[in-house]
C-alpha cells in the first residue's frame, strides 16, 4: 500500500517525519489541451519546467532525496533523523493509508517529534509560506421519494406532492446567496477570531484581483481581502454541487422525477466536529421538511465527514521553516490556511499526536490537475534549499 | 410529410375531418421487458392484441379504414363526406404537420365541418369516453451564470455568489409543496368552473386507487377523486424538471457549478395564454431575483408555449359521439379531459375554426409507449362499430 524508505542517521535531534507527498499523478492527454507531451518534462525560455506532476508532487518528492544526496555528497552530518513514506495513490483516495499510519504510529513511526508534507502551494506566486490549517468537509446527500416510477407532468402535474419540489424547498433552506449558513446552531462552535490570528492576515501575498482571476469573475461576496480569505479558511461554507435523479440534460423533458438526491457539503472549521455537523443538518432538515406538509419521504444521509485541521504556528516545527524561509529568501513567510482538505494531515495529527506543517514549494499559479502543469526552477531548487535548511533549522530547535 | 388518402362519397351532409393518428410508432425490443416479440402481433388468452402499435395507433388508423370497407361490402352508403390525413412522424416531432395543416386549410380541408381524433385512451378500463379539452404547456430554462468556469467548494465555497443557489432559491419561489404556483397574477385568467362543468365530474369511471396504482404510491396532494381530476385537467400546475451543469452523478463531487439552468414548465389552462404566462414568469424571477443582492446574472427564457385546449361538449359534433357510444356501449360516456398537451389537436382548431372531438378507443392501461403494449379485442371491435356509428349519427345531427 504505502512503500517506505527509511533513511535515519544516528543524531542528537528528534526524528523528523514528513509524508514527501506522492508519486502518482493525476491522468493527462495532449489532447486536454498541454502545449507539451505532458509525460516528458520540458523547460520553457521562462524557465518553467512543464509536465504533468511537476509540481504535484514529484518535485517535492524527489527534493528530499536530493537534500540527502547533497549531504552525502558534501560528506556533512545529516541534521536530524529522518523518516518517509511515500505513497502512490494519493490521486485515487489514499485507500489504506489512514489504516496504516494508525497501524504504524507505535512502530515506525513511533520516535517522530514532528511532521512536515510538502504537498500543497504559494498563497500567490511571489512569496513562501507556511500552512496551518485546513477547513474539513462534511457531505450530505439528501433524498426525497415520492412515486414509485417517474411521471408525465403532463398527466401528474398538480395531482401528487413532486419530490423535486420538496427537495428544492429544502435546498433553499441551507444557505442564503450570501454564503450565510442556515441551519442552527451551526456557528456555535466556530472559535472567534483572536488578535493574534489577525495578524496573521497581515501583508499576505494576496490581492482582490487573484480572486477574480482565479474565478474568471467578478462575483466575490466580499471586498476585501482579509474577508475573501477568512471566508475561504477560517470560517464555514455550505455549497449545493447538484441533484442527482432529476433531469440534466440540455433541452426540455417534462417529466417528474420519482426519486432525487441533493448534493451539498459543509466545509468546517475549528472547533466543528462532524458528527455534531450532521446531527445539527439532520434536525434541521427533518423539521423543514415537517414544515412542507408532504407525503414524500425523505432520507439525509452524511456519505463523508472529516475534520478540519489548525496547528500552533508558535510550535517549534513552524518556527523552525519560519527561520528557513527567512535564511533561504530574506522574508517572512505568509502564514496561510487551505479551505480544501488534505486529509492525510489529520490522519498524522491524531495518530501520532505531533505538530504536523504544510511547506509548499510551488506557486499557486502552477496548475495542478489542470493542463500544462509546471513548477519553477526558481521555486524547484530555492525548494531543495528550503527542505535542507528547514533541517538544520529543526536540530537547532530541539 | 403528411401521407393522404382521400376517399368521398357524395352525401346531403357535411364533411368529417379526421386525423386517424399516426402509423409511425415507438422503439421497443424485446430486451425492454416485453413478453413477446413486439412486432408480431400476438392475442394472448385474454382476448388481448399485443404488439408495438396496437393501441397507439394502428389500432384507431385501420379501424377507419375497417368502416370504409364494411360500408363496401354491405353495399351500404356512407353517411357523410370523409377526408383523411394520415400522419408517420407523430412519435417524432411531427415535423411539417403544423405547417401542412395552415397550408391546406383553405385547400384540402375546405369543406370539413367537424374534425374527430382517435389518439388517446379512455379514462379508465370501463368506459368509453369523450376528450373535449388539454392543458397547455409552457416551458421555461432559468439560467444563473457566476464564475467563468466550475470551482472546487474547498478553494472558493463561503467567497463567490454560487450559481447553484441563487437558482435554488428562485426555484424555490415557483410552487409550494402541495402544488400552489407562486407567480404573481397566474391564476387570474384561469376560468372559474361551472355548474355545468361539475356536473361532468360525476360518476367518471376514476377512483383514487387508480391515481395510486399508476403513481405506484399515496403522495397525491388531493384526497378526492374530483379534485385529483380537476388538478389535472383544469387548474394549471408548474413541475420542477431538473438542473443542467450542476453535479448529477452518483457519489460525491465538491464543485461548484459556473453556470446552472433550473427547467421548469407550467400547464396552462383556459383562458391562460402563452405569452402572458412568460411574462408573468420573467417578471415574477427578476423580481426575486432583485431581492437575492447576487452579483451573478440570471436569463430566463420560455423554450416552448403551446396553448391549453378546450371543446364545447354540447356542439353536435360531441352529441354525435355521445349518441353512438349509448348505441354501441348503451351508456353513457364519461366527459375527459387529458393534463397533457397533444398540439395538433389545437393546429386543426386554430387552422379550421372547427369543432374537435377526441374520440379515444384503447383503455387506459394499454401501456402506449410502454413494454407490452395491447388493445383488447373487445375495445377494437367495439371501437370500429363506435367510428361508423359515430359517422352516422353525425350525417343525422346535419
Amino acid at each position: 500500500m504505502v512503500p517506505q524508505i527509511r533513511w535515519s542517521h544516528s543524531h542528537s535531534g528528534g526524528y523528523v517525519f514528513h509524508n514527501p507527498g506522492h508519486y502518482d499523478v493525476q491522468p493527462a492527454y495532449k489532447s486536454d489541451g498541454w502545449n507539451t507531451d505532458p509525460w516528458t518534462l520540458v523547460e520553457d525560455a521562462q524557465g518553467r519546467l512543464l509536465g504533468r506532476g511537476s509540481t504535484d508532487d514529484k518535485a517535492p518528492v524527489i527534493s528530499w532525496l536530493f537534500v540527502i544526496e547533497a549531504h552525502q555528497k558534501l560528506g556533512l552530518d545529516f541534521p536530524v533523523n529522518l523518516k518517509m513514506c511515500f505513497e502512490g495513490m494519493e490521486e485515487s483516495g489514499s485507500e489504506g493509508l489512514d489504516d496504516i499510519i494508525h497501524q504504524e504510529a507505535k512502530a515506525y513511526f513511533k520516535d517522530v517529534d514532528c511532521v512536515c508534507i510538502s504537498d500543497n502551494y504559494w498563497l500567490g506566486t511571489n512569496k513562501p509560506c507556511l500552512t496551518y490549517g485546513l477547513r474539513g468537509v462534511s457531505y450530505f446527500h439528501l433524498k426525497v421519494t415520492g412515486p414509485g416510477k417517474d411521471l408525465h407532468s403532463g398527466v401528474f402535474g398538480g395531482t401528487v406532492h413532486e419530490p423535486m419540489t420538496d427537495l428544492i424547498h429544502l435546498m433553499g433552506k441551507l444557505v442564503t446567496p450570501d454564503g450565510k449558513i442556515l441551519v442552527p446552531g451551526i456557528m456555535d462552535d466556530v472559535a472567534p477570531v483572536t488578535e493574534a490570528e489577525n495578524s496573521l492576515y497581515q501583508g499576505l501575498d494576496f490581492t482582490l484581483n487573484d480572486i477574480y482571476g482565479a474565478t474568471e469573475s467578478k462575483t466575490t461576496i466580499f471586498d476585501t481581502e482579509r474577508e475573501v480569505l477568512m471566508a475561504r479558511w477560517r470560517f464555514p461554507s455550505l455549497s449545493l454541487h447538484g441533484v442527482e435523479g432529476a433531469f440534466y440534460n440540455p433541452g426540455d423533458k417534462t417529466v417528474i422525477p420519482a426519486k432525487v438526491i441533493g448534493k451539498f457539503s459543509i466545509r468546517s472549521v475549528p472547533n466543528q466536529e462532524p458528527e455534531k455537523i450532521t446531527q445539527l443538518v439532520k434536525d434541521h432538515i427533518n423539521a423543514e421538511f415537517a414544515k412542507l406538509n408532504s407525503k414524500n419521504t425523505i432520507d439525509i444521509a452524511c456519505s463523508h465527514g472529516g475534520k478540519c485541521w489548525v496547528a500552533d504556528v508558535n510550535h517549534w516545527n513552524f518556527v523552525a521553516a519560519a527561520n528557513a524561509v527567512q535564511r533561504v529568501f530574506n522574508a517572512k513567510p505568509d502564514y496561510t490556511r487551505e479551505g480544501g482538505s488534505i486529509p492525510v494531515t489529520l490522519t498524522f495529527q491524531d495518530a501520532l499526536q505531533k505538530n504536523v506543517l504544510l511547506l509548499p514549494m510551488g506557486r499557486s499559479d502552477d496548475g495542478a490537475h489542470s493542463t500544462n502543469e509546471k513548477i519553477d526552477k526558481f521555486n524547484f531548487i530555492e525548494g531543495i534549499k528550503l527542505l535542507s535548511t528547514y533541517l538544520h533549522e529543526v536540530s537547532a530547535q530541539s
